[in-house]
């Protein structure tokens, strides 16, 4: 299927800048981009390759100018990454959708199932689950008992729910990710043995929230582990009993939350971020990659680095003094040799 | 189901402090409390909502000292976690539990398996397994020829567990965990290259060991890597080939402990730790969050922070100074400019 | 199966020191050796245990000096652990192999399978998949639809690969890791919301690539992410969108790479490294275990440590002052003193 320029400008309510006739059937990167391909430019790390690439068409932000002459078409948008994002929503939606129930597929006898369900092979849906319309369940995902899923979430292959659990609407989880499993509670019983604290609560994923894979929510001891609407976890993330997070916040892959911490709306965390437990995060609260944070953080749109993390400007000027200590080791040895000369000349 | 306040300190031994007849049929955290739910407090963190819980009973630790009034009924416990811990596990041993043997699974003709069973459908019983009684396998595990299980022990939907290895009594291992996988051993061959070196041990997991979730433990290159009794693993750790952990040794969410390391007794590491390889670490030592040990640590009882790591208390003081790092400097060159004047007016 | 010093030797071409009769029939390692086992020394750090040990025959390096009596044969070649991974592989490959298609198992009518191939029960095949011959793949793993994978390579249970990835020849890929889940991409929308950005590229690996267990390798959001020949990654490893790894490069657990950043040939990284997003990492680079990189590192061979990461001598000794910084803070302190003495006394 090809679209032009002058379709595509249509559809984003873009500017075209250039041949308008010209037309594409794919997408690519702008550094790869080749004849009959749509790139993009967000990025100005990537500017230089605007003037060699040979994509026919690249989406810029409204307000690029460019330093040299271009072969390709520009289509100008108000925000390119985000015209790119609908232009590949609409890719995706045109492509046929996996449904119907694939066999040997395992479905509970008291298990309630919407219309135009994927439920595929050796998945398995447990006693009383209620989901939604025109949900995906992959191959061996494993929804335990009493499990509720809104509509239009998909579960990738291996995706894995406990028991009692609830899961939004328009929710996305990779495969491998852990829902519901039980936290890590034990109390010291006698003087060197630990005795399991059953957990009795479970996990609640508002709507429109993207787990990435392998990443892992355990249940509550007591109430609910929560993921507010809009929150996007990536892979391997760690997120402990009792933990909340709050709307739109999006964090990084490896990055771990101890038991009962609440995160704000709108944070953004870097990656192998560590929260220690019974913490509180404000709001828009930003941390760096590898920051560990150990204490409660009041105030909203922070923004914090170091293990334990302080304010990110200061922890820049430490950390650059910190590389030259040698140095500052060496004008300390200096100065006490002339304040010993003095000493002596006095 | 209602038990009195009386019913529960009878239980648990404990004493009643208020009206004995007040009746609770579900738990809840003291800082969500319902009439009709037992709550408990142990962290002093929590005391505050205490003067405010809807709960009907809290359990409290025996010297716990009220600041205000408090409406509703306490129950004095030596230790209110473990009461805690003592209560949820009565209420999980009162549900229904899983028994029988799901279809479709595979179990391999020459398995043994033992009385009680739960085989989830899509469970994989590999030759020659033995599993004892009592024991659950949810859908989706698999369990290698040659694995020995023993009794009481529960596996998880997607657990997988490699060929040969071994899985005491009353173990509970968590969804998407993987023992038994390779370890991560190659030989540098021509200049450039690597030949695999085979992994031929297997991994042991002694009785009332519990792993979380996605949580990877390596077969031994040869021999095995053992866990021994009672260590607790958290989610998404990584236990290398040849690392063995002594007993009752509880270790946070994504540590990472390197090949043939030896973690004592009774250690407490956090989160996020990285062991370095063919290390010993002694017995209690406890280590900080996102700490990095590099050498031997011979004390037992040793407390650690840092990367790499030193004693806690040290690195506190450092870390504090390091903060400081930019008045510090202002302190040196202001010396610096006074030792100038001084040696020009001598 | 029993074999003598001698045979042992000449398959490894290498020289008896000792009784060349003496017959050995399993492996051990050197501080569990027993007799009738053959174990290695190549680690020094394990020399004390070749005075001690029971093991029948030791494969030590050419130049290895006694420095006391050893009871063992010791078998001298090049490189003993190279040679013990010789051993090893001749010692996986005289095992049976697995063969065939176990049922039930869900293979694609459209799907082709070549020769000689193991599929375990509950293995999922999709649509218009090709595998190449004498390919295992193990129970429960998942194949999307388009999938290519070449010959001799190894799905362990419960490897998820998604819709349209490759996969070379002679890989091995461990349980629970995810190839090809979606990168993590998202636009800003409104204010305070996200738009997810479909990732429509693909994962390609190499031939001869290992991958650890639970690690996760994303999908481009367009074109490729690609791990060249060669490659070597352990378990819990996060690889995201449209990042390149390139030949031999050797990765330790828990490590992550941010998108789009290209790691270079013969790298070396260790555990829980963190690589920023859109960085370029030169040939033979090698990364200490923790550390996080936050520039493009342009020097072949550089050796780096901290987060951030600079140059592994001069971090060691910024590292050392740092320990010693209250030493420091005190110096400075008799500084202060002895100037304001001089002052006052001019």
């Amino acid at each position: 299927m090809n679209f032009t320029a002058q379709d595509i400008a249509e559809f984003l309510q873009g500017e075209v800048d250039g041949d308008a006739s010209v037309a594409v059937n794919n997408v690519s990167r702008i550094e790869e981009g080749k004849p009959g391909t749509l790139s993009f430019l967000a990025n100005p790390k990537y500017e230089h390759h605007i003037y060699t690439t040979n994509s026919s068409i690249v989406l810029v932000n409204k307000d690029f100018k460019a330093a040299k002459e271009i072969k390709a078409t520009l289509i100008r948008v108000e925000d390119a990454y985000q015209a790119l994002a609908q232009l590949l929503e609409m890719y995706e939606q045109s492509k046929p959708q996996k449904v119907g129930i694939e066999e040997p597929s395992f479905v509970s006898k008291s298990a309630t199932i919407g219309d135009k369900i994927y439920v595929g092979a050796f998945a398995y849906v447990g006693s009383n689950v209620k989901i939604g319309e025109n949900v995906k369940i992959y191959p061996h995902t494993y929804i335990g008992d009493n499990v509720i899923i809104g509509d239009n979430t998909i579960l990738n292959s291996g995706v894995k729910v406990y028991e009692n659990c609830k899961i939004g609407n328009d929710c996305i989880i990779h495969s491998g990710s852990v829902i519901g499993a039980d936290g890590f509670g034990f109390a010291p019983s006698s003087a060197n043995d630990y005795k399991k604290v059953p957990q009795v609560g479970n996990v609640i994923l508002e709507d429109h929230v993207e787990i990435g894979a392998n990443t892992c929510i355990d249940r509550a001891t007591m109430g609910s582990t929560i993921i507010r609407k809009g929150v996007k976890l990536d892979n391997l993330i760690q997120v402990a009993h009792n933990v909340e997070i709050d709307e739109h916040t999006v964090i990084a892959s490896q990055t771990g939350i101890a038991g009962s911490s609440k995160v704000g709306k709108n944070c953004m965390f870097g990656g192998q971020v560590g929260i220690a437990g019974h913490l509180s995060i404000a709001d828009e609260v930003k941390i760096a990659a590898q920051s560990g944070i150990g204490r409660n953080i009041k105030k909203q749109g922070e923004v914090l680095q170091g293990s334990p993390a302080f304010e990110f400007g200061p922890y820049q000027k430490s950390y650059v003094l910190f590389k030259n200590l040698p140095k500052m080791r060496e004008q300390i040895m200096d100065l006490e040799k002339q304040v010993k000369k003095l000493e002596e000349e006095k």
